[in-house]
């Protein structure tokens, strides 16, 4: 026998296989499936310590954490995949703190029968978003269940990240007279969905948004350091998002319907489908909340970064004691823009 | 209208109540269920926050982050349930690099349709999981799948602590002449849940051993700083997680099976259900490997810790480039104990 025991005689096989329970049963399939597809991608030092943790040093200072679990249908779509939104989604959440994301960890739960050849794409998306967003993950974990027991893949990211000092962005703190700016055209990943799920042609496809938002937020925390808030209108959209601030500052907001940015592939698209584009989940967006003063020193800023392009003041925060947020219709007219009761688009992120 | 909004007007039907699509939507249903049922049993400041992540502040120096998937089957068994395994299982992932665990983050992924009564008492466990470790969850994400897309719930748990200073704690420091401790009885958690689904009575109830082994831990490493390595061994038992050890540190390791503790009832249950006892998963228990000298120094301080009473030195590091994990049988023979092939316990944690 050579000196070098070979660990896994053979080369796992990730044109043809599939997974099956042995991939979650902690033993040798299992430890190849990670060192030859999620180590592949995921390379970095802090994985490849092989422990059941990954150990790193921070400095002294606010941190944040952050979760998100992702199942959305279909895995793949325009724009992304199920592998690059669990990084975008989660580093968009830390990034909303107005922190700079530093490490993410990710656990996995495959469908038994699930082929290995889509696994491995969407854990290379993974490894290149991650790469791209320079937050590696440094952490894993994968189950298996049975077929019917789950759908392909599911993936839960946790973020955690270092807020600069000095800031201080909370959902608590839109103040009557802020300005509430959006960083872009609203709708675009779940119109990008709902079209991929039902097949729909359009002239020019429409792509999912998925960004990570990072990049962006720190050239606005540097510009302003006293943003009142931060978030991204992901599930619910912006009108959902608008209503959760409006409550948790209890404020109230008012809102210009003609300075919403929408593609106008997406507003027909949204006519056809019958959904309401203010309801609708964005991946690469964000809302921000701050001074009239500061939204003015803010907006050159954001529209100098490629996803900040189409950045507008949108509304802006006044006194309410309902807490409503209402908006000022193309037709002169004036809606109340309720929280999204029901189901709008299951299973979008 | 009141001037206090009613956000909620019905409670949440925590007794008839299923889950539904719109529990994921983002909107009112999913906004009412944070609030009413997992805010109720996670209740802490920094969930309280009601931000998309949650901000604290941290020291200098060395920290882990660890995440662990849950999909066990059946939710409830003897000695716990799948909300306090999931505590369990990512904060003693934590406690193996010696680290006081901080905060937890939480992803649920519901299936439509799944007892709303079932996630309460689910959440409650968590809940009280958490509060006994003394380690809040602060942030949580919940989404839903359609009916036949999931298996009722799954928990995904990532945690972060500190490591003290002087600790280095990790899978490849074992040396040859090390001794191997483990903290108690072995096969207990597998062969609960596996009598559990099977309905198998026995005269008395295997209960699982989950439980959170950092406050034995913390006392361990006050004892001893210079541990080698500490594992705990979940899924593929002991066997797979010595030799996950031994090939970290590329060295071999050499048990004596008389000494490895295990439970009457559940040496008999591995021989009715025809399992290898090595093999079965624990999560109240532990591997550590250190020093001889260590090794008597620290086994009475594990023997006054109630999750640490029945330790034993069950063997020793030994040097082999093979990197074998063999084991002195009962009858005086030897055995090579082999990762674990194939699937043993589908679904165990």
């Amino acid at each position: 026998m050579n000196a070098v025991v070979k660990r896994f005689p053979l080369r796992l096989d990730t044109r043809g296989a599939r997974i099956d329970m042995t991939h979650g049963s902690g033993g040798r399939a299992m430890a190849q499936l990670i060192e030859e597809l999620f180590l592949k991608h995921f390379d970095n030092e802090l994985l490849r310590q092989g422990n059941d943790q990954a150990a790193f040093d921070v400095s002294a200072g606010s941190m944040v954490m952050s979760v998100d679990g992702h199942v959305i249908s279909p895995l793949f779509f325009p724009g992304g995949d199920i592998g690059s939104l669990a990084v975008h989604g989660t580093l968009n959440d830390v990034a909303m703190s107005g922190a700079r994301p530093l490490y993410l960890s990710a656990g996995f739960i495959l469908e038994e029968g699930f082929p290995l050849a889509d696994l491995d794409r969407i854990v290379a998306s993974m490894g290149s978003a991650a790469g791209e967003a320079g937050v590696p993950v440094v952490t894993g974990d994968t189950k298996v269940v049975e077929k019917g027991k789950g759908d392909g893949v599911f993936i839960t990211t946790t973020g955690i990240g270092v807020v600069p000092e000095g800031i201080n962005i909370s959902g608590d703190r839109a103040q009557p007279g802020d300005k509430i700016i959006v960083s872009g055209s609203i709708g675009d990943h779940g119109v990008a969905i709902m079209s991929s799920r039902e097949n729909l042609e359009f002239e020019t496809t429409i792509e999912s948004d998925s960004a990570a938002l990072h990049g962006l937020v720190q050239k606005m925390v540097e510009t302003v350091p006293d943003i009142h808030c931060l978030r991204d209108p992901t599930r619910g959209g912006l009108a959902t998002t608008l209503n959760e601030l409006a409550m948790q500052s209890a404020v109230g907001m008012h809102l210009v319907e003609a300075e919403i940015p929408m593609k106008a592939a997406v507003t027909s698209a949204c006519e056809l489908l019958g959904l309401d584009p203010l309801y609708v989940a964005n991946e690469g967006k964000l809302i921000c909340i701050c001074s009239a003063e500061d939204a003015d020193r803010l907006l050159p800023v954001m529209r100098e970064d490629p996803l900040g392009r189409d950045s507008r003041i949108i509304g802006e925060v006044v006194e309410d004691e309902h807490h409503f947020v209402q908006m000022e219709t193309m037709f002169g007219g004036n809606r109340v823009v309720d929280w999204l009761s029901g189901e709008q688009l299951p299973r979008i992120c």
